[in-house]
């Protein structure tokens, strides 16, 4: 797409962030960013289905780059270290040296209900993707879609403290940190019926 | 509300459900639903903000006896215990016994995307009841957030196997079979950095 309008896409998304800010998400229109961007509004549509696509574009770019890596895994890891290895290369290409743009990102999501809920259905799409490459893998198609949901919690929880940090902890440390957190929290299960249950 | 048209609400959830199954959801229409139940638009507004809402109306109500259910808990439960306290006094009040009702509301929600976001944005809510909860007994925000959300991620894998069983296997039970699995899956993560990040 880039022989259409070179550098459109980028200057698009730049241009949304800075409006969203000044003005905020709902108070600002697509003929708007699209005159910052110095295209027609016909561009903005061939690169964006809505004005609330742009802030999600990279995400489906970043999600083909995670399925990507998945497939690249090598054989006899486990399930939880076979995420960890897609969900690593994915933080290292999609995020890594873009921190200050993404605490303005998620401060604009937060903002905004419609917002979230695309974000939430972007999420899913990601525990899709992880999903059926456990699938794939051979597991039970309801354990990979909860050990997916855990993992992609788990990195939304480290990028959440990640854009919060100014030290040089990873992503991938602070997504380990959060998953071994929660398997010490599973830790009573066995015994986690509630008395209610056993009258 | 019951006092301006008795029984208006049920009725109301009743006939959506079946025009949504005869007709599909996209092509039923308030007035139709409202027709149906023998109610003016109006009516239906006032219990309902939109269509979609008609389909998870009594979730609403459903969120607020976890929420009670959860106030209710005995102390000195450990973490996991304690939302499973809930989510086991949740299943059998709001769930048990409606396992028909159920499995057409599943079929009906899966078959739209808008239905499926709402879907989405309603076990959002339920996520941050059970997080608000831990977090009132102490636990940190993030690591509260996690496990609320494999709670309900279990609570819901859960709910769509008990839909397609006949036997007598509780929610409960499939619940902390599919935490219990999470758990076994999550165990070899202290290893589980990717070698790419060794280099």
């Amino acid at each position: 797409m880039a022989r259409w309008e070179p550098g459109a896409r980028e200057r698009l998304i730049r241009s949304a962030l800075e409006l969203f800010q000044e003005r905020g998400f709902a108070e600002t229109t697509v003929p708007e960013i699209a005159a910052r961007a110095g295209v027609t509004n016909r561009t903005f549509f061939r690169y964006f289905g809505d004005k609330r696509e742009v802030l999600f574009g990279n995400e489906d770019q970043a999600a083909a780059k995670l399925r990507a890596a998945l497939a690249k895994a090598p054989a006899g890891l486990g399930a939880a270290d076979f995420l960890l290895w897609g969900l690593e290369l994915y933080a290292r290409e999609y995020l890594d040296g873009h921190r200050d743009e993404f605490r303005v990102l998620r401060r604009i999501v937060e903002s905004d209900q419609s917002l979230m809920e695309r974000s939430l259905s972007k999420r899913r799409a990601q525990c899709t993707i992880l999903g059926d490459a456990l699938r794939e893998r051979g597991m039970r198609p309801a354990r990979a879609q909860l050990l997916a949901e855990a993992a992609i919690g788990a990195l939304s929880i480290a990028i959440g403290d990640w854009v919060q940090r100014d030290d040089e902890t990873g992503i991938d440390t602070l997504t380990i940190e959060a998953l071994t957190a929660l398997r010490a929290d599973l830790g009573g299960i066995a015994a986690a019926r509630s008395p209610a249950a056993r009258r």
